[in-house]
C-alpha cells in the first residue's frame, strides 16, 4: 500500500485508489468491466434507458438500489419533441463527465487540489449524412471541441500536464476518438 | 414534397421528415449542426451538464424553454458515490437512443409501423488500460454488443433491413465506431 498524507483530495479517496490499484496488480482478471443499459422506444424518437448493475471487481456490483433512468429524444427540427436531449448530444456529456472525473482523479494522486474544473463542448455535424442526402458526410460529428477552465493550487504547467494525462486515460475520449467494434442483433418477428 | 399517405407512422410525422430534407436538398448550409453541452464538476467523480441550445437548420434553437440538466458519476467500487451513471455507461444509452430512434425513422420512411423497440447492451472493457497499470489494454470499450428485439407490421426480413439500414445512418453508432477528431484546450490558472 503506497503511503498517503492526504487520503481524501478533490473529493477522491486516494488511499482506496490505491488499494484498488493494488488489487488489480494482484488480480488482474478483476480488471474485467462489464458494463450495461436497456433500453425501450416510447414514441417517434423518444426512448428510454435503465442503468443499474454491471460486472466488476471480480463481482455483480449491487452497490445501486434503485436503477439509473435516462430519456433520450430529438428537437422539433429533427422530428422529435423534445422529452429529452439527443444522443449526439448525450455524447457530448458522456465526455465531459469523463475527463472530468479522470482529471479530478489524477490531480488528486498526484497532490494537487482542484477549487474549478468546467468545460463547455461543442459538436459540429453536417446532416446531409445521416439524413443520407449526400454519402461524402459522415453520419457523427466532424470533430468535438472541449474547452474547460480548471483552478487548483499548481502551477499553471502541472494542471495543463495533468489535462493530458486525463486525456490520455479517459475512457470515453478513447471511446469517441478511436473506432470500438460494435456488433448488432436483432431479434425480429 | 414527396406524398404521402399516412404522416403519422410510429410517432414521427413523415410529412415533415419529408419536408425537412426537401428543404435541405434546396439550402444544403441549413444542413450544419452544431450541438453542445456545458459541464461542471461538483465533487470527487461527480460533474453536472448543462444542455439547452444548438445551431441547426440555419439558425440558433430556441425551442427549449429549460435547460436538460443530466449528472455524471462512478460506483463506489470506481470510487465515486453513485450519484449518477458512469460516463461509459452514459455512451451505451446515447447509443441505444440513436439506433432506436433511427429504426423509428427508417421504420416510417419505409412505412413499417412498429409495435416494440427494446434492447439490451453491453460494454466490456479492462480497467487495467484507464488505470495505467498495463498499456497493452485500452482505455475504452473492446467491444459492444447492442441485442435489439423488434415487432412491427412487416416481415422478419424487411425489419432486418431496417436494422441494417439504422446502423448504416445512426449518429452515434459513427461516433462510437469510427474515430472522431476532439481537441481539448485547457484554461488554467
Amino acid at each position: 500500500m503506497t503511503a498517503i498524507t492526504a487520503p481524501i483530495r478533490n473529493g477522491v479517496d486516494t488511499a482506496q485508489v490505491y488499494g484498488t490499484l493494488d488489487a488489480l496488480k494482484a488480480q488482474p482478471e478483476a480488471a474485467r468491466f462489464e458494463f450495461r443499459a436497456t433500453n425501450r422506444w416510447i414514441n417517434g424518437t423518444h426512448s428510454r434507458s435503465t442503468i443499474q448493475g454491471f460486472w466488476g471487481a471480480g463481482q455483480e456490483d449491487t452497490s445501486r438500489e434503485a436503477p439509473f433512468v435516462l430519456d433520450a429524444s430529438e428537437p422539433p427540427v429533427l422530428f422529435g419533441n423534445n422529452e429529452a436531449p439527443n444522443p449526439a448530444e448525450i455524447v457530448l456529456h458522456a465526455l465531459a463527465g469523463c475527463l472530468t472525473l479522470t482529471i479530478v482523479n489524477v490531480a488528486a494522486a498526484r497532490k494537487v487540489s482542484l477549487t474549478d474544473v468546467s468545460s463547455t463542448l461543442v459538436g459540429v455535424l453536417d446532416a446531409r449524412g445521416a439524413t443520407g442526402l449526400d454519402d461524402s458526410y459522415r453520419n457523427g460529428f466532424e470533430h468535438i471541441e472541449v474547452s474547460f477552465s480548471i483552478k487548483g493550487d499548481a502551477p499553471a504547467e502541472k494542471l495543463q500536464e495533468i489535462v493530458e494525462r486525463a486525456k490520455a486515460r479517459s475512457v470515453v475520449y478513447d471511446i469517441v476518438t478511436n473506432p470500438v467494434p460494435v456488433d448488432v442483433l436483432a431479434k425480429v418477428a
